[in-house]
């Protein structure tokens, strides 16, 4: 089965996710700088989950770069990753709702909330890998040898878990942390860059 | 004419319900457990809604895979289709809205019409299907041997009647049947994958 | 240029259109049936802009597929079409906002701005054809010739113009003459695929 | 790599912004001629920042006209360039939500404020296609020389920092400026259009 209108429906759905979180962004009340400047906690983290979308979309076009067909086992673990990304609007928005509540800044459960998202959408990323090496290829194929051993897709994980932890003790950590892990993939996947087009 | 414009379309419209549905997803003003747990109820049905648009553009993939082309009235079939799922956000909120009113939950008529609007997109199935087989090679074509007897087809309205006449006595009950149909179609349609891909 | 993102672009913003007019159907504080019927106006008016929106969207199917090539003016004309199609969304919640106001239903105004955003949109048709004609062959082309002689396209507008005039006396006499266009342009224009699939 | 999917995904995101900014225009509570023309402001920013959305819309189009493959690093410079794209709902919101505050219209700040997204789009423009000619054939291809000597990249930032700068003083002259720039824009890139269809 062809793999155009999966990539597509992946495209459209990343794309309405990346710009109705910018309808969080309310316009001040007031035309004053330090209602703008007021802002900033919501205005950092629609950039954050922007960069997330923008990083799942960039590896997914990594992805799809090396696969030849998909199956109906694929469509539904793309679709499963897609849902977890569909949370980020609510993860992002209930983080600046809950900003300054608690006395602490940001709120110790929308902080732990938000890395939950994360992580199982970096989770559901494995079997959308695993559908895709199964329907091309296998495990001798060449998509399974493009995305063997990735260090990024390993350590995620565990700062996501770390950062997960913290949110009750230094929720500001958590943030630091998120942050970290969009710093580490912001480079796209060299490994199927490198397969794909050994002259870049 | 070429089929390309009305699977982008669609994806394009899918794409938009599936995300917007999120919007209902209201960030709890509070930052406890409570405040998250409370709004279980609706993040279950967005979970249901999410599932059904994924169903539906699962089977709309593999249906037109083998569609070689396609006419003005398979496109207002395909509108119509496109109309009832446009309205899963509506139904949806109306169920979440009404959540807890009239002493029960969840409320009778916002059961009943989370059925009845899945009910019409079912039947909006049908037509779409006998038009494009019309202009693929009628009754005797590939197309209509590769989509002939399916039981899905036959027990899903039967299902979401009983769903629709149970939701005045015991909604809980409907909203369990609505589920069961989402299990029964999580698994791709075989039919077409096997008609076009003998190898899987 | 190729004519693809043209038609992609255009996809996208009709898709989110009428999916972003579903939002205005706001579901009832009570899970009642008079509550949900109170809402039948509202429900009216999403069902003809719905219809309208995908007339518009057919009818760019079929004017581009008989179109090999657009230019920079052709965008324009595009974009201005779709401008006038991104009001709907205004033009439909004011007619629900205002229904009911000035002891009438609907209300005058909102009646007659409603048909004249239908009107504009009809109007915006003309230069895209003209554009479209001018880098397609011009006026001896194959467009020019599919494209000759459309009586619906003379009659919508003298329409429009009616149920604008009658908006101030009886503005239901309007509804009804929206109506009445949309019927006659719900069949596609046999036009274009009389030329293009003579078989059919 | 293909450059089908960074157009899909644009498209994507531009549709969704030029059709989100309608979500703005509020609906009058009243269905009087006062009430509709009072919201003139309003209506003309979205007009504006519609025009702008079409402008880059255009102008990516033409771009990746005489563009043959991207690369990872073109994907991200296209990311942050429809990063600010994406806050163009949020600039004009705050214009609107500002207008007739501080006993001047409209109010200073967000006059500022959206003028300096505008700078900060037309400056990641520049990443954009140098990253572009990196990866297709350099500064002695056909894309940097198809490129070269635009004045009107040229003139725009600084009529931005113009009307910036005005938007303390006289916050109209600043709208006024934003309208020139849109203007000198509103036609298309000859020069690509000239080297990809020298018959035009």
């Amino acid at each position: 089965m062809d793999k155009g209108r999966l990539e597509a429906f992946t495209d459209g759905v990343m794309a309405v996710v990346i710009t109705i979180m910018v309808l969080e962004l309310k316009a001040p009340h007031e035309a004053t700088l330090p209602a703008l400047l007021g802002n900033w906690p919501v205005f950092a983290s629609y950039v954050l989950s922007f960069v997330y979308v923008g990083i799942y979309w960039n590896n997914h076009h990594h992805l799809m770069h090396l696969v030849e067909r998909v199956n109906g086992k694929v469509m539904w673990a793309n679709l499963h990753m897609l849902f977890w990304i569909s949370l980020f609007p609510f993860s992002t928005a209930w983080l600046n709702e809950a900003h300054g509540m608690d006395g602490g800044f940001p709120a110790p459960l929308p902080t732990l909330v938000y890395g939950v998202v994360l992580l199982l959408t970096a989770l559901a990323w494995i079997p959308l890998t695993r559908t895709l090496i199964a329907c091309n290829g296998g495990a001798q194929g060449a998509l399974a040898r493009a995305l063997g051993g990735g260090w990024k897709e390993m350590i995620s994980p565990v700062i996501y878990l770390l950062a997960i932890a913290s949110a009750f003790f230094a929720p500001i950590v958590s943030c630091v942390l998120y942050t970290v892990v969009a710093l580490i993939w912001i480079v796209p996947d060299r490994r199927i860059e490198r397969h794909a087009m050994p002259n870049l």
